[in-house]
This record gives C-alpha cells, structure tokens and sequence, in this order.
C-alpha cells in the first residue's frame, strides 16, 4: 500500500522548526573541530606557493594529532558512544558538529513535512572552477534525504538514488537543500530533495530508502 | 551516433597504469595536509567524552589557520593558480592531496579503458554504524566516473548519475573503486562504476555527462 505521508506535528514537532540536526557547541570538541575547519580551508587557499613555512605546519598539526590519540578511547569504546541513544548523531560527514568534514549544513523540520537546511560551501567542496564538485551535492542530498525520512516517517538506508544536474552549484553563495518524503510502500520509502541557489534549482534529488538499519554498536 | 570506446594507448599510456591523479609529495602543502587527515581523524576519534584539553586544541588550530591565512595569496590568484595548465587536480575533495577532506583515492588507468583505484575510509565517512556513508559512495563515484571520461575519451560535468546501493560499504576495509566510460553519443557520454569490498559489489553507478567545461579562471 502507497500511502501519502504528512507529518507528525504532534507534540514538540508542532513548536517552531525543530532541530534534526545537533547544534554546535561553541566548547569542547565542537570549537576544535570549528578551528580544524578552519585550517582545512586554509591550508587549500595557500597552495604549494604559499611562502608560509609547510614543515613547521606539518609539525604543529602532527603534534595535535599526537596528543588527540594519546587521550582517546578504544576504538570500541568510541563507536558505543557515538551511537548511544536514539537522537541526532553528531559526527556524521554532513551535519556533524564533531565532523570536520561537514559544511555543516544544519536541517529543520516544516509542518508541511518537508525539511530543509542552508550553508555556504567554500574552496574545498569544489568541483568545476568555481562551482561544487557533483559529488559533494549527491552528499549533501543523499543525507538531507535521509533526515528527511527520519522527519516525516519511517526511515531506513539508501537503495537507490538518481541525481539530476540542472545547472552549475556555485561556490561561496548560500545554498538552500531540501528534502521531503513523497511516499511510504511497504519497506519501500521514496524521498525527494533538491538544491537552489537564488531561488534557481541547481540539483534535484529522488531517493528509494529501504526500512532496515545495521545494528547500533552497544 | 554512437561509439564503443576504446582507449588511447599510444604514447605514454601504453606505459605501466599511468597516474590520473596527482601523487601526494611528502613535503610543502601536501605533507601539511596530511597532517590535518590525521587531526580530522584524531578529533573525531576523541568526542566530547576525551579527556584531552579541547580549549587548548581549539587555540592551536585557530593559530595556525591564522598563520596560513596571514601567508595566503589573494582568492583570485590562488584560483587562478589551482587551475593552472591542464593535467590533473591537486585540490579535489576525492584524490586531491592539498585537500584535507579528500580520504584521498588515487586512481590509474588500464589499458583495456577502465581506471580503478583503493582507498580505506576511517570514521569521518562514517554514515550507518560501521559503514560508509551513502553519500560519500556517491563522491567516490562521481569523481572516478568523471576521471574515467578524462581517461579513454571526451569528458565533461555530470547531467544525471543514478546510484544503486547492493549492500552496505564497510569501513576500515580496502575499497576498490571502478569507472568505465561505456559510450559516446555526440555531447552525451554514459559512463559506469562501482564500488567493492573484498570482491562483492557494495555500490554501482551510472553516470551521464555532457562535454561542457566552465572556464577556468585566468
């Protein structure tokens, strides 16, 4: 049976667009990981003709990484608790406050059930000069269809996905993604999305999920 | 019309699975960038539950980002520069070794017209607890296809490209990644790949391009 899905905006849902996606703190490890953002671009704006001194920044960063690994949890330990709990996680490569790798591009929830997120992508999310690398929005919509799921109704993990290129995702100007679940058929879940900058769709989305989720480490 | 393509192996390609992707050196920029994977990795790794000093971790990474940035030549110029000739990419976020995000996957090309290359993915391309992110396939993809047109012959920006997901792609495993270009039909090129672990089929992909080129900057 298709049925057509609307939101639950039952209790909490029905507030002012609820967070799908963690919050950054401005402390612990949420301010390291802003800072390693940080010079992840930086290191990519100076290039290998930069006239700043590449050893000693090798030298610093490897101490960091150093000192990290000397305080960190077993790997085990360390998966037990990121998956801990049924919420948002924080260390995916989209949203992840912990993640650097992510944008991040945070993600609200409508009542109309649709979700939707902004963020601004610079220099390392780049594909043709000038523009995002195709990939990297097929990221960004592939996750956003999944919180999508997660918003609306039952989700599950990508079985398949068709991305479509309408025009260049420009660099450095923000992007809107969106995501919506459109129908729920047995296991069978389909999602769409898109991304527009200026009001104009640069990538359009449709994503078959399927019920089922590998086990949480415990 | 439509043709089989075949690839050029006359010259240097003929020559012992040449490189499409800039090879990292171990020193400059890259081995900076190397050093940065390893915070990224290390950060994620650690949590909010680390013992160690994130205040202190957080004021060193924004130094150096400082320090970088105050070395950094204007955007333009570094655009300019990043696109310099015509050979391969050192700053894409797949195989680029002056970008952090990159895991990275360098990629070869065989003389039968596919290319393929390895790569091991560690937390940061974390999606489902223990398995690579959907969208992080779908980057690997997209990239490898479209180093698989610059291979065996026209090349251009990604139209459509349809993912199909077999079976979850594990983490912390060898991960061999494929692409092939299929066929040339006037501005349209179909091209295929795939992802495996361990000889099973994890991701496959489909790929239309259109030999389109924004400009690089000059």
């Amino acid at each position: 049976m298709t049925a057509d899905v609307s939101p639950d905006t039952s209790g909490t849902r029905g507030a002012e667009r609820p967070k799908l996606t963690a919050p950054p703190n401005n402390e612990g490890v949420d301010a390291a990981v802003a800072a390693a953002r940080r010079v992840v671009a930086s290191l990519l704006h100076a290039g290998d003709n930069s006239p700043a001194e590449m050893a000693e920044v090798a030298t610093k960063l490897n101490a960091v990484a150093d000192y990290l690994d000397e305080h960190a949890p077993a790997m085990e330990e360390r998966m037990v608790d990121m998956w801990a709990g049924e919420g948002v996680t924080r260390h995916d490569p989209v949203a992840g406050p912990e993640n650097t790798i992510a944008p991040p591009l945070p993600l609200a929830g409508s009542e109309d059930g649709s979700i939707q997120g902004v963020a601004t992508l610079g220099m390392p999310y780049q594909g043709p000069p000038g523009y995002v690398h195709g990939g990297i929005s097929a990221l960004l919509l592939d996750h956003t269809l999944g919180v999508a799921n997660h918003w609306s109704g039952p989700s599950g993990m990508t079985a398949e996905l068709t991305l479509r290129y309408h025009r260049p995702t420009p660099l450095f100007e923000p992007l809107t993604v969106s995501g919506r679940q459109v129908s729920v058929d047995g296991r069978k879940i389909r999602t769409i999305g898109d991304i527009t900058a200026g009001g104009e769709c640069c990538v359009s989305a449709e994503g078959l999920f399927v019920t089922q989720h590998p086990p949480r480490p415990r």
